[in-house]
């Protein structure tokens, strides 16, 4: 997700040796462009940008819209490489499409849905959160509570690749 | 942020090469605990952690607090390299400390804060999730609105190392 660092793209010159890395190829092409070339501002900001097909907007649109309409479920908005992280207590990362229809298919017997809602979507640069409010029940211990959580969504190239849910603690 | 799919760590075995890959570590540790191994179901979750330091739960609930208290600024909690990405329309992103802390500074420059309240912390595995609501004057124009949003927090080793405001669209 857009961490390009300095650090990591000017590895410190060895001793000795040709800078044939990144810092040279940069001075290369300084070369090139003669005395005319800006100089780039290194605290200028870079564009993120999630690739072709579907936006995080119209992704999250379409979640948000299908959730309210009671008819979520894992469709051709998520890719079949995603990733669906449970938050703290859980902390663990599910991966692949398999596992993660596993886990909501435990999930739905365990538990009784009996109202909820979609808010948003809020929309980012490198995909898009939903707030979720969710009235239920536990099967096996009868325990009815109002659930609330943030989902938060990575888009690439028009699919969801990741999901990650945070529960409210404050 | 856990992307381990069996793909990326079991590459095809190329013809006529010794599996001296992933695929290959594995079945020697298999052979050494000889038969009494337990076959790793693949669809099982893999735990997701941030490292030592403060948890996200921690630092989540830190700056909730510290917000609402209405001395929100950037401290110790963020790390040196922070990565800070604007949502879409903006669709950018500003690396590093410096550039962050200048973006920052533009920001408070061009609006005024009549008032704002920090929802959460919602807690997940990589990080945290916080809803804003900013009640805020554009100086140059008088425009007043309220704006809401969701910031997501990835923490890594105690350090808030990346940021992303995700704008309210629905």
């Amino acid at each position: 997700m857009a961490k390009k660092s300095k650090k990591k793209t000017r590895p410190p010159a060895r001793r000795g040796t040709k800078p044939a890395n990144a810092a040279g190829k940069r001075a290369g092409s300084k070369k090139k462009s003669a005395s005319k070339a800006p100089k780039r501002d290194p605290f200028a900001p870079v564009a993120v940008k999630t690739g072709p097909g579907m936006s995080p907007m119209e992704i999250g649109s379409k979640l948000v819209a299908d959730f309210n309409a009671g008819k979520m479920h894992l469709n051709e908005m998520w890719s079949p490489a995603i990733v669906s992280i449970e938050g703290v207590g859980v902390s663990q990362a599910w991966n692949g499409r398999k596992a993660v229809d596993a886990k909501n298919a435990w999930w739905a017997s365990e538990h009784t849905v009996h109202g909820a809602s979609a808010e948003g979507p809020y929309v980012g640069a490198t995909g898009f959160a939903v707030k979720f409010v969710i009235d239920v029940e536990t099967r096996s211990t009868g325990t009815r509570e109002m659930m609330t959580e943030i989902g938060v969504y990575s888009v690439k190239n028009g699919k969801i690749v990741q999901e990650e849910f945070m529960y409210r603690a404050g």
